[in-house]
């Protein structure tokens, strides 16, 4: 059985430099608060308020390093919130997405494109998706046994590459549709 | 193959005749705003605003019509933000779930227990069950076909009763996770 621990996404961004300047302070640097699970990956205590036509959501954590580009990765609960007409997407996948307002305790930045509800993932080093027979790219089914709502995601991609390791990332629309709570292990089928 | 319609269940409640009074004002009546598909059940027009220990939701709408038990069905998106632990439960099973304050034009009302989230379900009329094969109380899955989201639901009960019709009702977080938007079709597996 091909088993994978599932992590929830809560809303978050990742920043470019500029932006971070801008909304921080220049000079400013992302504090590392908590390694993730995926290695170099860390949240921080920095947190912005994003703005959308229909309302804004405060305190939304950066996660870390920098970035090439900036991102919003919102539920589509969240999303519906603020008006915002987010398509899920890969990261990194961001054209033609919507932008926003984002404020900083030292400045604003209005991104032209950049939020997103994040496509289901599974992130496999090397060496384990050879272990699972899957490649990079591949779409699986994983399911999830909850007590009350178990659920099998479709539509989930598998990213492999060596700056990674198994686990899989769902945001907290989809957690709670499979009424996850603790420690949520998938599997992956097929 | 079986399908149904999937109607998606926002945050609303159901109240007592006694509650309604509370909060409404002696002999209010719930308006009919619009029918809605199960026979006899209808949207209105009255709001109120739920408070938990960690946050409150305004105009959360009552559907119609008075019931024997105030009901509070919120997505555990909006419970978590309530700071209230909300079971997954089917409607009218509310031993040992939270209460919370309510709050209408004219009065407040303070549950010991009520709010729930739904319990994922399909209502099919005795001539659909039949049609399907499908006894009251069983549990199916159902898949839902969406661009980006296609997920199956497990752990759905099915409701078999002479004022019911053939629909399929999720909450806010499962059609989010399903990515479903639209007019949106499952399909009964087994």
């Amino acid at each position: 059985m091909k088993k994978v621990l599932v992590s929830v996404s809560a809303r978050h961004l990742h920043v470019t430099a500029a932006d971070l300047a801008a909304l921080f302070g220049e000079g400013f640097e992302l504090s590392n608060k908590k390694d993730l699970i995926q290695p170099g990956q860390f949240a921080t205590n920095e947190r912005v308020t994003v703005v959308g036509p229909k309302g804004e959501i405060a305190g939304v954590s950066i996660l870390g390093p920098v970035r090439p580009a900036t991102q919003v990765e919102l539920s589509l609960t969240d999303a519906r919130k603020l008006g915002l007409a987010a398509p899920v997407r890969e990261s990194g996948m961001l054209a033609g997405s919507p932008g926003c307002k984002l404020i900083g305790p030292v400045g604003e930045v209005e991104i032209t494109e950049g939020v997103i509800a994040a496509k289901r993932h599974v992130h496999l080093s090397p060496a384990q998706g050879a272990e699972f027979g899957l490649k990079d790219r591949q779409v699986v089914e994983v399911k999830i046994t909850t007590a009350d709502r178990t659920t099998t995601f479709g539509d989930v991609v598998v990213r492999v590459d060596k700056n990674y390791t198994a686990e899989m990332h769902v945001d907290t629309d989809e957690a709670n549709a499979a009424g996850c709570s603790g420690e949520v292990w998938g599997e992956i089928l097929g």
